[in-house]
């Protein structure tokens, strides 16, 4: 049985496979690819934004060679950055001894 | 109900606080307790290693800052490293159509 960071591993692989494999090329993301992967995995973070330039934004500063296109490791930086994120969050937030 | 994505993102954080928690400082990993999510949680990869210093030359080459920790940006370098390599192993093996 593999372990939770085992899993995890195997579900970013799968999560990439499924939106990058939609049209083009299937080892990157497209805009597209990109656009429909974050209105569905990461709802909940885009539905709060106000600016409908975020996600445009987002992707320019993940694609690091300006290919306009992500790879899995240009993905791999967006949620390593979410998770950074939500670590600092919950340390600042946490009550201190 | 999370998403794939989202339960990927509390897992790492959830690992990283449990072993980051066991002695010291609880927002980094010293190297016994690298040495514990190693072996526990990345088995399938220690077992095979014939060498028994790759784990302490792993710390090494994460510890970007050499304090003789982990913080959570660099425990996720490891998980990415992983990831990408999966990924490349996957891509290169796959079929030709």
């Amino acid at each position: 049985m593999p372990t939770e960071t085992e899993r995890c591993i195997e579900s970013l692989l799968a999560v990439f496979q499924r939106y990058a494999g939609r049209d083009g090329n299937n080892c990157t993301l497209s805009k597209r690819e990109f656009l429909a992967f974050m209105n569905t995995e990461l709802a909940a973070f885009t539905k709060n934004q106000k600016d409908p330039c975020v996600v445009d934004r987002m992707m320019k500063k993940l694609d690091l060679n300006s290919d306009g296109q992500l790879d899995f490791q240009e993905f791999l930086n967006l949620i390593g950055g979410i998770a950074v994120a939500c670590h600092n969050s919950l340390v600042v937030n946490a009550p201190t001894p």
